[in-house]
């Protein structure tokens, strides 16, 4: 990590993540000018903004702001589970792998895993993990994550969204979308957000991925949900004050990052088959957005070398790489890039 | 709440609290400029700049940026204490007052009151308050609040910090200090901040109160402690990514936020005499910084009839009125609300 | 606590609590004859009749059977509340006090205390204690303790717990009672259990303490309400095979237990007028049922002398013990008992 | 559950599980006679002798007797975690598919399942589980299942054992045993029990399975760990008074439950063969010890039906019945089960 400041001076492509992106002028500009108010008041016209756009982009009723995805999924289980359930999720899922536990130590619930290859749930496996049985944990929620980002940013069919809500619906039980990078699903199936997130009781909406805001998530969902997560926001320390000057951003990544989406699937497409062709053993029906896995021998080593080329990518196993493209790799940057993976 | 934005057209003095200013033109230009980084991969380089300034300013080892005062005070708990142990604290503590049981539901921990008058414990009262006994919970840490918010933002002097700092020592237990309104106490006392902090193992300093900073607060301790302290604002939802953007505007509050603080605590002073001379029911004792308790009948009428007038100020409880001052109430301000709040 | 056994060989009386009784004969015989199954499949007989005769006294439509009154209550506070909420009770309550944070661990909720002279609580106290602003935990639940151990062994009167409850319904809270020596107050108030018990959506009743049971107490409520806590019940470990033997004790102490809950009051009153005459300090107007407790310096090293003497007391604090009569404290023993404790 | 007593009456054979045997008149004699005294004190002589007996049988230092198996694996994840860590244990463990999440509610944990065919985890797989980044959950510890049931009863090799207890020192991680069948492990291995259970720092010890107590297991391990062993177990509400009259019956089943455990696993084999020839899908290489499953088309219908005709068995999924044998199912009732099973 200490190399890092040095390294960034020569960085061809940071391939790590769509996190790292850094905030465009428009954004810097908007920052600057944003009206601003006490957010924990919810007084902040700027985030009162935000919160009313990304609801009706979804076709929810309401939307609430707060700092990160992992506390707008873990609101979410807070919202529908009570202590002691179980959270059907497809394996993988973000909740549990990177999210630390927090729906155990928060929300005092386990996951309840179902095989999802390429990230998608088999509808009949996600019911047959519902219990009914009073010696079992009861099944609080089901969550979804579109794009699945361990299986490689993987889109769920819009058949299969459907199938697994009549699923909830006969069971009883809410659905949440941990939808990170749904924008980038919705890209890849050309379809409204709305066709995607109507399935869904709540959806977390990530602002700082592939839109590009510095910072921020929306979670939507019913007002009256809305007014208990503002509760539970609270309790995680999410209740900002002039969180406008976030908003403005994020605003602007709403307006402006839909649309740059579809070149980022085209790059990482052709970044895919640049390293298949290459002989690396990448998985090219996973790669569907933003996202591709490599497997390759001792992926840190190998993750270390090439960062010295001036290629970022993350080792994310012993023997897994991760590639992810965002709006601040340009075509030019890619043809860099390439040039050095498969050098 | 609806009427506010009306309200806000005409507000003369907002006393509601110190978190409602707004960024100054100073802070935007800071946003504007400042070089950013993945934070979540340690690589903002303000938020680096601001870890470490108020590191040194409290004489600690390392410090870590949290959206909120609410996270570094419970990320706080978390690093100090197992499950199913006391948190001795002052009556009336912010940590349990307004931060919703989340002591209970993250950290499984009950608190311990002590009691405060004028929001300073005696530190005998301090060491009686330690369970030894293995039918009661042990206690898992001490924690105290500088500025008291509830008892009126009265200051604990040195001796007794000093004092308790020998209790916890004896009794082997993490003394933490809640600080949101440190600087006050700083300023009340005329001392360097870390004459006051340097007396515990972690403490929360909020930059979103009388600094004036947008949004955050910054915990300070050891570098092993901040490693873990990452951990658990993770699990919380406080890993943001490109939060250099907020961190710029604290570093500016930092800077030029305490010396206006004197200010403040002489225009509280101003209005509390005024009030108690309009024969208002002020205990004078208490106003020792930036606020102020008025005890009336029906405060939530008495506030609404302000806030008509262009005063906003907060009723907390049936017979209970808050009023803060802040760097952006100006003399001329004060004078128009003096009038209000004694015609 | 090694040198009990020697100690036991000359006790002339255990008044450290009537949890130190050993079952009877009765009991003895009612164990080895039980016909019993497994209780986690719902099948002992005896545990069946032992939750519908608990059902039956206290007027509640259900019981389930568990090991202890802390799990009683804390079910019972699982039962009736969501994370974050508060739990108001009295100052001192055993819920709180001894039963080690397990409200926070399990439940993620915190106590909110009310003032209770001598465990009484006010009623206009109660409805005080509500919460209803969205930046305060919300209220969970109301749980009263009659008798109130730490404030004596002290009685609710029945106006005060009709009082409570209209506070209850006009708020849409659940009222819950800690029973553990809800007989004790129906024995000095002379009424039957049910007029206690029939204000309380669920009643913990403790059959180890006054009554004489080797262990065991019984929550009642609702059928569903009971289905939920069996539940809880299984997650805290409770749930236990043939667990008839214990219930069959159980029944003979429910049988016979009452009746001679007067007798200790009797001897209760005894004791402390003899420690009173004696020149102890001793507040007679606590002194309601089984416990008395006398304040005095240095209580441990006064009860290890007692202990030498062969009386056994608590103590419960520095300047603290706590005397408990129980059925295995005959006249005689007591007449000893004050001797050495008058000497 | 309502037909139950009915059918009761006319039970050839109970093989729903080892949970449903009835005290023996060892027991109920033994239960009759226990010296008692308080066990929440630490005086009950026959809990301590318990206690002391299953400590030196298995090799550890000190033990604590609890209500369950249940309480004692959940202790012993309270004390080997902290809140937000991850479990690592086998597919299919009981600490999480029958104990309703308590390690998340209490402990604040999650699991880490790693693949067992047979119930036996690979070392190399639990190496690969272990987490170390700091974007994760750290791993606290590693818990086995020793015979594994869902996987059918079945035992871990020796030589796997202390391949397992290799990785958890060179990762510096604890090792628990969840032991509710380890009695019938070291049969089947026909080794001493220590010579399983000094592999694991702690072991939870289940009486009230195949050796026939009506109630209760007990956690081994160190005598520091007891210490705070006890808290939890209060907390949980698993501090009982008089409680030397169950470990009076423990003990017996602790002298005579042993040896019978051959006999129960030679009438397993012979049921087991006897489905299997009569064309039941039975993967007989499980068959190891006292547990049978049996795959088939609409398991509750086949096992209401075989009910009717006095033998009880559990369905335990959509397609698959469970088996088990005990003590209490002589060879006589055996042949009478078969043939009706085989009918």
């Amino acid at each position: 990590m200490t190399a890092l400041p040095e390294l960034q001076r020569r960085v061809l492509a940071d391939l790590r993540s769509d996190t790292v992106t850094t905030p465009t002028p428009e954004m810097r500009e908007a920052m600057a000018q944003a009206p601003v108010g006490d957010d924990v008041y919810g007084e902040d016209p700027t985030v009162n903004a935000l919160q009313a756009e990304v609801a009706r982009l979804t076709g929810h009723e309401a939307g609430l702001f707060m700092p990160s995805g992992t506390m707008t999924n873990q609101v979410a289980i807070a919202l529908h589970t009570r202590r002691g359930e179980e959270v059907i999720c497809a394996e993988g899922s973000h909740i549990y792998e990177w999210e630390l536990g927090m729906m155990a130590t928060f929300s005092g619930v386990v996951p309840r895993f179902v095989p999802a290859p390429l990230g998608v749930p088999d509808p009949a496996g996600v019911r047959l993990a519902v219990r009914h049985s009073i010696h079992q944990s009861p099944t609080g929620m089901i969550s979804l994550e579109n794009t699945h980002n361990k299986a490689g940013g993987t889109v769920i069919p819009l058949d299969i969204l459907a199938a697994i809500r009549a699923v909830a619906d006969e069971e009883d039980l809410p659905l949440h979308l941990d939808g990170a990078r749904v924008f980038n699903a919705a890209a890849a199936l050309d379809v409204p957000l709305a066709d995607i997130t109507r399935h869904f009781d709540t959806v977390s909406v990530c602002l700082s991925k592939g839109l590009g805001a510095p910072v921020g998530s929306v979670l939507v969902g019913s007002a009256a949900q809305m007014r208990q997560a503002h509760r539970y926001r609270k309790m995680m320390g999410g209740g900002m004050r002039q969180s406008g000057v976030l908003a403005a951003a994020a605003l602007v990544a709403l307006r402006d990052g839909p649309a740059r989406l579809r070149e980022d699937h085209r790059r990482t497409r052709q970044l895919a088959d640049a390293l298949a062709n290459a002989g690396y053993s990448v998985n090219l029906a996973a790669v569907q957005t933003n996202i591709i896995y490599v497997t390759l021998p001792d992926a840190a080593a190998q993750v270390a070398h090439w960062a010295q080329a001036g290629v970022l990518a993350s080792a994310l196993g012993p023997d897994s790489v991760r590639f992810v493209l965002h709006h601040q790799v340009s075509d030019g940057a890619l043809e860099e890039a390439i040039r050095v993976l498969t050098a």
